[in-house]
C-alpha cells in the first residue's frame, strides 16, 4: 500500500472566522497564553493566488495558536473568489481544513486529482507554498498540502 | 493567565461522514494504511448519552485513524438527536470538532460555560466519558473534552 501523501502527520487545523480579533482573543483566553500575531496572506501579484486555477484577489488574515504537533490555525477571508469565503459563506465560523506537510507537491496533487479530490486553490508564501484539495466528497473535508522550498 | 481546560494539546480531529466504510476505505487508501474496525458506540442505556440535558437514543458509527499526536475520527450518526446529526443535517460530510484529553470534567464544562461555551453532548464509554461544548460562538467550532477514569 502506498501512502498518497508521503506522511500521516496532521501538521494544523484550520478555522473559517467572521472576526478573527475577538475568535483569536477567546482562544488565547481558553488557553491561557498571549494573543498571537495576526498577519494577511501576500497579495495576488506575490502569492500567485489561483482560485479553480484563475487568479484570485481573494486574501485571508491569519493567525495560529501551537497546540503541540499541530498548529490552529484562524483564517478571517478578505475579499473572493476563495475557499476561506466559501466557507464562510456556507457554513458561518466553522472548521475547514486539515493539513500535512508534504514533498512534491505536483505529483502529490496529480495522484489525490486521480482518486477524486481535485485541487480548489493554491499559492505562495515566504518559504513554501500550499494547496487546498476539495476531499469532501471522497475524505469528508478539506485538506492543505504545505510544501517547503 | 490560566489555562482552562489545562493542556494545550489537540489530540483528535472529528470528521461527521454520511457514509462510514467509504469515507474510511478512502482514507485508508490515501494514507496507505489497513481499514480500521468500525464500532458502533454504546446504547443510551450504557452510555448514558445525554443531548441539550435530555437522555437520547442517537448513536454513532465510528472509527479511528492514528496520525501521530492526532486520532483521525470519522463518526456516522446513527438516529437522533445527537450533535452529530445535527452537523450532518446541517452541514452534509463535515468537520466537527477537535478534542482535548482533560481532567475534571465539571470544572472544565462550569469554566467553559461561563464564558459562552455551553455543554451540548455528553456521554460514557468503556474508560471514560466525553462532553461536546459548542464553541462555535466563541473558538468557530465545537470542542470534545474527553477524561479517563
Amino acid at each position: 500500500m502506498t501512502n498518497i501523501l508521503g506522511t500521516t502527520m496532521v501538521t494544523q487545523v484550520g478555522i473559517i472566522v467572521r472576526d478573527i480579533e475577538a475568535r483569536a482573543r477567546a482562544w488565547a483566553d481558553v488557553l491561557g497564553v498571549e494573543m498571537p500575531p495576526i498577519h494577511t496572506t501576500d497579495s495576488v501579484d506575490v502569492a500567485q493566488t489561483e482560485y479553480n486555477g484563475q487568479p484570485t484577489i481573494a486574501r485571508a488574515r491569519q493567525t495560529f495558536f501551537h497546540l503541540g504537533q499541530v498548529d490552529l490555525e484562524l483564517l478571517e477571508p478578505l475579499d473572493a473568489p476563495s475557499t476561506w469565503d466559501d466557507q464562510l459563506s456556507g457554513h458561518g465560523d466553522s472548521l475547514h481544513h486539515i493539513a500535512f506537510k508534504i514533498a512534491g507537491m505536483q505529483e502529490k496533487l496529480a495522484y489525490l486529482d486521480a482518486k477524486g479530490i481535485p485541487l480548489i486553490q493554491r499559492g505562495e508564501y515566504t518559504g513554501g507554498r500550499y494547496a487546498y484539495v476539495d476531499g469532501t466528497t471522497q475524505l469528508g473535508t478539506i485538506l492543505e498540502l504545505l510544501e517547503s522550498d
